[in-house]
């Protein structure tokens, strides 16, 4: 399954705790890996990168994809 | 123009900063007040009701409507 990292504006635990459960309810995310100190998010899920992205972007967090 | 009375779970700044970027990229939404220290959030709008709900929604935070 594919992987995907981004790093994500994030500075309290109730911003990280947003982005956790937006990326859970998008059907096709396995798992969700998020790391507050390095403003790290990773995502194995079965669905395109840029659905991905629009998900975590909905957030309204600033997120950059990490090539 | 309809007027939308939110309480949202916020604890910091990039919280409400996030609510308020994700509101603003709503077509539609006029004005966006928060108050983060009343968990309120107030939405000047020319759409339904449900349509502003649920962009709060996608941001991951807990939301209730204020009848």
């Amino acid at each position: 399954m594919p992987q995907y990292k981004y790093t994500v504006a994030m500075s309290c635990s109730g911003c990280s705790n947003a982005v956790n459960r937006a990326l859970n309810k998008l059907e096709g995310v396995e798992k969700v890996d998020i790391d507050l100190e390095k403003q790290l998010v990773i995502v194995d899920a079965s669905v395109p990168q840029e659905k991905v992205l629009e998900t975590i972007t909905k957030t309204g967090k600033a997120v950059t994809p990490i090539a």
